[in-house]
């Protein structure tokens, strides 16, 4: 094998593996079968679950406690990573407001996302220069309020009573006050990072296409995008700002848009932020091959997915990339356009997902195996 | 690319391609992708319907048409395979006696091998030195006894009537005479091509086993089953062999326990017969690659299949082996040992067969594209 150095660089494989677990499948394959390469991880986290422990793995850095608001407003353990000699903050939503929290309390009327803004409160007063919010996996609908109340930002209600909105009472909202927005969050830059498009209400809004799986039945789930359409109606009169429409606007029950609307930050992708920051030219220096790889490979893989994004810049490196998969789907060709030299699913035998999931690893084991003794040939 | 020349020597993808159409399929790939490779393909067939042709696309050769009776006593065209000069034949009992010549008038205990004896005997005359007779894929299950009396075995009821058993009518049979065998019998080689080990009758039986799919219901498989038994009795005292215990004897309706018993044919294993045949070796050599397969691969392909028989003879020149697969199962490690480099299965998407069975050929073809572009690294 002429192979001497590889970087592994993986989406995660929804519903069967972290990106981090991949990495480790992958990389013990090469420790069994060829020892003698050099491997490289750089798992790729989309902004849910695990994305500020995916940026620790590629860069040295620390988790910082701090107690915090859960998503039903209780205390709660929470953490950030702080990368980069501390110049850089990953505050992961999920943390505080990640859906496994609430269990069988799931009820996007009532959580929040108050622990969110107060970790990255205590991330920017700890002197970080960069903040990044990775949002996906929440258990909330608060179209951002209860981030936004953490960081000073004060909602009324009709009666001039102040409140911290959750999903239930966002229709409640008469009027908003940014003046007392915390001046820390005036000199650093804050990305929010994530990987859906979706707007902020309606029929592909935050309510509608995620409230069901946080635990909203059809009701609620109507309820909630009225409240959704009423805030930004009222985040337009006091901020001046359209969000109805931003794509990404309806990411993690609208705290993207919400967070784009009180404080400017703007939107990235998952991808964009984890190669930024990994160093990936760096990281891909002397390698002879990149591995890649998610899920799901389709012609959506070619459009600013993780899969993209690596053999882009792979390609711009002249480093060969080979995607791995579960499901290989229609259009996946496109991509040996974008820098993939090849495809390999690691799906081993005919049958449904429902089973085929408790095999992934294994599966994903025995397909690597299978490529490095190809390779070896 | 270091890669030459490569043979391709695949089992067929049962219920999916024939080994023909995968030798297609890969030809194809290769031809688009490294039209520089040399491509020498031997598509290995199990004794089935398309073994004739198998042998004919290895070697020169040509059909030879005959009437004969088909499997119920109809008049029929049919023609067995002449290869190596006139020297070897090769007559396919599907063609005579397989189950799609019956269509919806499925009935074993009717349905008889005449027409094989016929075909035999036609080239036992025609001056082939050797002849195999390919027998699955049959719709009988007369224990054979149709295809000995076209070469001259005599079956005689209690009445001392004769008569050409069938499936429903062995247990008439009260006496065998084997005296009046055609001498063209006697001087030449020939061998029962088959891949199944089941004994004559019983619960692993001919009948028990492969009764139901030629049309039995459970009623007439015990009926048949009963038959094979008295059969078995009547060879051992008019033959003096016992055929009950024969590994294979249970083959296409006991052809293989009757064929044996009557005439002394040796059964063999497709996968032999078809590598010594085809001159494995010779078309094996300068080859870089072969690449063999089946549809399914677990640890039964270490013993004595398909791509344990060309691993077996590959490892010997040293030659590496890929095996592509439609599912891998367990216990196919095995196989790492006995000579095969690389398992690749063809599966791209977490699906059941039933819809995976439907895309099997592009699978293939998109799997072989996929390890083109990995060899080519």
């Amino acid at each position: 094998m002429n192979i001497k150095k590889i970087l592994i660089a993986p989406d995660s494989f929804k519903g069967t593996m972290s990106s981090l677990e991949v990495c480790g499948i992958i990389r013990e394959q090469f420790f069994l079968q060829a020892p003698e390469v050099e491997v490289v991880s750089l798992p790729i986290a989309d902004g849910g679950e695990g994305t500020a422990d995916c940026f620790l793995m590629i860069r040295e850095g620390k988790r910082v406690p701090v107690k915090v608001s859960g998503p039903l407003f209780e205390e709660l353990d929470a953490w950030y990573a702080l990368i980069n000699d501390g110049k850089t903050a990953i505050v992961e939503l999920a943390v505080c407001a990640g859906l496994p929290l609430v269990e069988n309390r799931k009820d996007p009327s009532l959580t929040t996302t108050y622990g969110v803004g107060q970790l990255v409160l205590h991330a920017a007063k700890s002197g970080a220069e960069e903040i990044l919010v990775a949002i996906g996996g929440s258990c909330t609908n608060d179209g951002g309020c209860g981030c936004a109340a953490a960081l000073g930002v004060k909602f009324f209600d009709k009666d001039g009573k102040l409140f911290v909105p959750t999903g239930g009472t966002l229709s409640d909202v008469e009027r908003i006050d940014l003046s007392g927005i915390d001046p820390a969050m005036g000199d650093i830059v804050i990305k929010v990072i994530c990987d859906v498009d979706n707007p902020f209400y309606g029929k592909n809004g935050a309510a509608y296409i995620f409230a069901p799986q946080k635990g909203a039945d059809e009701k609620m789930v109507g309820l909630l995008d009225d409240g959704l359409k009423h805030l930004s109606e009222k985040i337009e009169t006091y901020t001046g700002k359209d969000i109805a429409d931003m794509p990404g606007a309806g990411a993690a029950g609208g705290i993207g848009g919400g967070l784009a609307a009180f404080f400017g930050f703007p939107l990235e992708s998952g991808i964009k932020a984890a190669l930024d920051i990994a160093g990936f030219e760096e990281l891909a220096s002397g390698c002879d091959l990149i591995l890649t790889g998610e899920g799901r490979i389709d012609s959506q893989s070619a459009h600013g997915k993780v899969i993209d994004g690596v053999a882009a810049r792979a390609k711009r490196l002249g480093i060969p990339v080979i995607a791995i998969a579960g499901d290989i789907g229609d259009g996946y060709k496109e991509l040996y356009e974008k820098g993939v030299s090849a495809v390999l699913s690691t799906n081993r035998a005919a049958i449904p997902f429902k089973q085929a999931r408790l095999r992934a690893k294994s599966d994903l084991a025995d397909t690597i195996d299978g490529l490095i003794r190809i390779l070896k040939l």
